[in-house]
């Protein structure tokens, strides 16, 4: 088996991933032409091989997406056994259905090219619903990492309250809480009919004095959780801790989020995050979802 | 029949593609999202309708190409009853073989890509190779229009000197001589064994005197076609005309050819190009080939 370390990984993801398979390790080479166009190629001979190639989909995310495909058939066309793709962070899963009338399937294009271009077995983490990768026609592996996470951060914790942003993020706040036996709710949040204003509560709980944990799986502008930050020390939480897998953190968002108190922010290494961020390596739950699914195929 | 005129279509190409196929002219909605994913909508009741997606390829390449899968997705969810893709300037056609090994067939990739993503006819304009579109799986148009720019420019030549800058494009040469009766020749290149110096003269005529129009499918750095400029107006040519299909002219290409005293710069409009290139509008061709491959399906 070859892991092979696609350019958009600079997390140590391939290194972490090729050690818990017990695969060789090859780093692609990568140029940009003039033009633009990126050049890729595998320096190693995949005749016979199972070819793991891992390549992260964030911001750019379409130049990561294609070179991603073009690894693919670059390890197909060079005779490679399997193929398997390994998007830690997977571009346009939000686009998961069509909204308004005339919209794409964003994930489902995607996930079709990626496939047709030459991956069979594709692993994610943490995908965001459960039914995107319903639309990639070969093998998906979507691999939740929160339980996963939750142990490791757990020695750094004290007796938190887990809380997710949303009713519908709550089955992490769940898993996070359930892996270390601590009680969990959800923020709902209401908006003052007169002023506008909104506020968030825990649904059942009170933050007051409590070390809080909030979770989610994309912290992207970050506006939620710095709202949901702010709010909570506002009701007296001793300290709030912003974990979630994949922290694109566009533009200022870690600021924003240090400035209104945030403590720490944890995120996987799915894809490269600003110094600060506390980062979890996720690579070998993926590598057992992996050897999984090899072993059954 | 609808055109939907993509987002990196900036030369007027959808409009000329719908007038002349007589279709209703569409734009699609575009933005970007704070991550910088895209996203896209075609505003308009598909069903049922032949609906044609125009969609550039140039810089930048892979966002160019995966909103062409997105508006293919949306276009074959909405319902129509089929789905052609106009990439008039298609990317990485160069990567066409492998060239060492583990490199990818880039072209395959991409055309593969396209297909799953609901494009099942794609055109394009003067392909790189006769051999790239073969990898599409779906019906390919490659659209040659050295003969219809030929007929465009002729009345602005006077008995040019019709030349290829080498001999795998001397068919181009050929074609765009032919339409307007003129000569053809291609440029024969010798490095000095002694100085490394390059020269180029045409391989059996003689340029000086005579306007002299160098053809070629692709301007990129314009490298070639400026060091052929100036050694034909060396060689006493009285003017140099530059035609290409495709004026990627990456960076200071334009300003290159015109320091080397290059007269007029001339392309299709399969990508917009810097003021002072004059375009030819290749649209109309193209119409008569989409015609005629669903006329005969």
């Amino acid at each position: 088996m070859i892991v092979v370390r696609g350019p958009s990984d600079e997390t140590g993801f391939s290194e972490s991933l090729a050690r818990s398979l017990g695969a060789e390790l090859v780093e692609a080479e990568h140029k940009l032409f003039p033009d633009g166009e990126s050049y890729v190629r595998v320096p190693a001979d995949l005749r016979g091989e199972t070819v793991v190639v891992v390549q992260p989909t964030y911001y750019p995310q379409d130049k990561n997406l294609v070179e991603l495909m073009l690894l693919a058939d670059a390890a197909r066309g060079s005779g490679a056994s399997r193929v398997v793709g390994v998007a830690p962070y997977l571009a346009y899963t939000r686009q998961d259905k069509v909204f308004r009338p005339g919209e794409p399937v964003s994930i489902r294009a995607v996930l079709r090219a990626l496939h047709a271009s030459g991956v069979e077995v594709l692993a994610t983490v943490e995908p965001h619903s459960k039914g995107e990768l319903g639309h990639f026609p070969g093998k998906a592996l979507g691999v939740g990492v929160m339980r996963y996470m939750a142990a490791k951060l757990s020695p750094r914790l004290h007796d938190p309250l887990v809380l997710s942003p949303d009713l519908g993020g709550v089955e992490r706040a769940r898993e996070f809480a359930e892996a270390i036996g601590a009680d969990f709710d959800y923020l709902e949040k209401h908006r003052d009919r007169v002023t506008g204003e909104v506020s968030m509560r825990p649904k059942t709980l009170d933050a007051s004095g409590r070390e809080v944990v909030i979770v989610d799986d994309i912290i992207s502008t970050g506006g939620t959780m710095a709202l949901a930050a702010r709010l909570l020390l506002g009701q007296g939480a001793k300290r709030v801790v912003a974990v979630c897998v994949h922290a694109l953190l566009v533009g200022d968002a870690y600021a924003k989020l240090k400035t209104v108190g945030v403590d720490e922010v944890v995120a996987a290494n799915t894809l490269p995050t600003p110094p600060g961020v506390q980062q979890v390596d996720v690579a070998p739950p993926v590598a057992d979802a992996i050897k999984e699914v090899l072993g059954s195929g």
